[in-house]
């Protein structure tokens, strides 16, 4: 009898790596947390056909299937296991077409955000969603995640930027969702179902996309320093209580501001200053950014502003330098609970409460436009130990009662998986997975991850 | 034995119309299309404990149930007929809860458009979407077909203006779909799988809209008139290429700009002549609007411009007459094929071939920013008579040929149920209507409506 390994070598002849380093690779992503056991093989199809020929032995072989785009997930969604192929998309990276008309481009999944941006712009144009990792990850990945980014209060989600996805099921068959209009209502929206799905309706092997064209004007950025983090969530309500709309607004806390500062080797904040990194663009930048500085200088802040693009793109970096300041520190689990915006104050008191409880710190950056916050909790060692995931079982639940939601934008995975069913309820929760079952009713997609076992 | 009718009044006293006056008017919307037979009674839910109930009764008794808000679908998906329940959400009007901070509003199904938004505007806020129909469309309705309108353009449709929705299911749960922040990315998103599923998935018993702050500055209106209809469309296409953004861009061709004109009694357009009505709004309005006028004189269009506010109004009165003017030529089908933008023009080939080959004219308007074209079919007596239904078929494949849709906002519903696999293709058609049966097994939701049996 052939094994689903060889089946697959004999079909897809150059395009399957059976090597330990390829299969070891592959069993984490940028969470930190790694599977259980080495999977079978990792495959890189070329071609929709080609991915269809995976899906059908998969299929017939009953054999679970985790797509991959380039592995930058911080939940835990494409880590593959024993038994498991892993579906990497790296190798479908073409640009297809750029329409500038329609404000369109159709893309292979596992083009880098980064690049296809890259060779949008000649053409004027760009697509909005800007997730920092937007250098590293695959338009792909930013579909199945439903991806958000820094740019994204002002200019939308992933959510607001497809228009339609091509997707092969479970069984190869290959569907195309969506339109190339920019209206369209015929039949349920499976193109908007399948954006945040994580793998597990379909593999994204193709992608309209929806274009804006490269905004005008001057960038503004203004920094502005607080005594407290309280202080700068407020003031960060201030100016969206006040109708201006900067295209980012990002808050730094104390121990995030100071752990950064000491990587890049700046001058230290004061003890215990959040800081606010806001930037506005557009013909009316200057304007907005004045107002801006008003509201926040009203609010108690120091505030600096710059309307030259190199100073500005220096503050951000050190909005932008948070990762890799966290990882000088210890093992960091990212979070990423998300409140409505007039409760930011509130979810930062929660996460004080927290840190003194479990007696650790928590150091928090937040996408403040949106009430979307990422507290890092830090540990030593490759695991996140049980008072790590106490404080943080601690922290999803706050965020929910709040009104809030447990991801603002890397999605479940494997590792919020638990907490699912008490943010959806446990009807929703069944439905969603009959509605999984609608899909891929034996289960060999990325089985385990989103509704856990 | 007590009948379902029987069962309702016991249940829900007074909130349950067995005349047959309401069980006639609820036979149609406003398509024009009615069903087939009397429904068994209309019920009016007060609560979403009232929608339970009713659904509970209507899975027991294994009643087809047909959700309807104001009635005004232009697909015939609220049409209730023989054997059925039409369940009418127009006594749930609340407006629940306004956040000027989080920019939100909570709202029940039944409440009119044009009502929530006079409500909100004393906030300085809005709800985006607005159809035509805002005066007497229920946002429910809005929802449920996933509506556009005028602005949708610049300012988004039903799908970019909801945050999250309760739903009753077909078995009487309540689920709450989404969230209250402006991101979310847990679980699958059946939020937007719901905007646009007609009454097909679940009863839509509430709503988080996500509102926008009114705009300010001066809206300016400008008319540009066409020798043609296609440079009309060409114009459209040079604004949005010129990387113009209108908040409204309205294209009327000569046979609905002459019926309006008769209508309104004003001097009637030369023969053949095309309009283009245009709005600009925001901080920069004026700007945007000298240099919209500047692309279409280009173009070789006559141009006129006012910043009058009702001057402004009364131009677009005329695109805004566009369905009294219809009405007063006989009975119509509007349609609603929406093309990539660059197809604009030659959909308009498409039409004027279909018109020379079916010997009729199909007066249209379109939604020009967007590429949503309007074609009425006027014809006479109560029923669209077969040679229409040739027509209307000759110009949904000519739109799907283009790169289209047959729907651009309005829906499927009845009318436009037998064309829906030759857009979705066959795997498609039938995994939707798996994904139908994971919310409502057995087929008591709306059951005929979007996929034809
Ligand atoms: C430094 C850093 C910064 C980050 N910043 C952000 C941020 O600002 N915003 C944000 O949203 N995220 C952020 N992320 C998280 C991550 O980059 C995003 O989730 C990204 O969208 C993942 O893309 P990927 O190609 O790496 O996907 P992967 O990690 O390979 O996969 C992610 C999930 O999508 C599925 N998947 C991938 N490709 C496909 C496909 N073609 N078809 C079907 N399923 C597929 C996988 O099965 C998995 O469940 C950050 C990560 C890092 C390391
Ligand atoms: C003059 C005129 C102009 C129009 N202009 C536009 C336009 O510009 N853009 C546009 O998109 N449409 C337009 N329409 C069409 C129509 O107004 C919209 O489709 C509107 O959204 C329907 O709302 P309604 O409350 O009347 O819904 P109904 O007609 O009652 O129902 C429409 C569909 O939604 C379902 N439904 C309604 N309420 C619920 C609920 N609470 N839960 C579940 N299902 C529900 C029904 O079953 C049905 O399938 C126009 C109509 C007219 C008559």
């Amino acid at each position: 009898m052939t094994t689903v390994v060889e089946r697959l070598q004999r079909e897809l002849d150059g395009r399957v790596d059976v090597s330990s380093v390829a299969r070891e690779n592959v069993r984490a992503d940028k969470s930190g947390h790694a599977s259980a056991g080495l999977p079978l093989a990792v495959v890189y199809p070329e071609s929709v056909a080609d991915v269809q020929a995976i899906m059908r032995i998969a299929t017939e072989t009953r054999t679970p299937v985790v797509p991959r785009g380039a592995g930058t997930g911080l939940a835990g969604g494409a880590n593959t296991g024993a038994g498991e192929i892993s579906l990497s998309l790296t190798r479908m990276t073409r640009l297809v077409e750029i329409n500038a008309d329609d404000l369109t481009a159709v893309v292979e999944p596992g083009i880098i955000n980064a690049q296809l941006n890259d060779a949008l712009r000649p053409h004027g144009l760009w697509w909005a969603p800007d997730p920092a990792s937007r250098e590293i990850s695959t338009v792909g990945g930013n579909i199945a995640t439903g991806a958000g980014g820094l740019l994204c209060a002002k200019y939308g989600v992933v959510r607001d930027a497809v228009l339609g996805v091509d997707v092969v099921l479970a069984d190869g068959t290959l569907l195309h969702c969506g339109h190339r209009t920019v209206k369209g209502v015929a039949g349920l929206d499976l193109t908007a179902l399948l954006i945040g799905s994580e793998g597990r309706l379909g593999v994204i092997v193709g992608a309209t996309l929806k274009l804006r064209r490269l905004v005008g004007g001057t960038t503004c950025t203004l920094t502005a320093l607080f005594a407290t983090v309280r202080d700068a969530a407020a003031g960060a309500a201030a100016v969206t209580a006040a109708g201006l709309q900067p295209a980012i607004m990002e808050l730094m806390d104390a121990t995030s501001l100071e752990a950064v500062h000491r990587l890049l080797e700046l001058e230290a904040p004061a003890a215990g200053q959040s800081q606010l990194t806001i930037q506005t663009d557009g013909a009316t930048s200057r304007a907005e950014a004045g107002a801006i500085a008003a509201v926040l200088t009203a609010a108690g802040a120091v505030v600096a502003m710059t309307d030259d693009a190199a100073e500005g793109a220096e503050l951000l970096r050190i909005r932008r330098s948070m990762h890799p300041a966290m990882e000088t520190l210890g093992t960091t689990l990212i979070e990423d609970v998300s409140v409505p915006r007039s409760r930011l104050a509130d979810m930062f008191d929660e996460i004080a409460r927290i840190e003194h409880a479990y007696d650790i710190t928590i150091p928090t950056v937040a996408h403040a436009a949106d009430g979307n916050l990422h507290p890092n909790f830090v540990f030593d060692g490759p695991e996140v130990p049980p008072f790590i995931w106490e404080a943080a079982d601690d922290l999803f639940t706050s965020a929910l009662r709040l009104g809030g939601t447990l991801t603002g934008e890397h999605g479940v995975g494997v590792l919020k998986s638990r907490w699912l069913k008490a943010e959806l309820g446990d009807a929703q929760w069944h439905l969603q997975q009959r509605i999984v079952s609608a899909f891929d009713p034996l289960g060999i997609l990325n089985p385990g991850k989103v509704f856990a076992p």
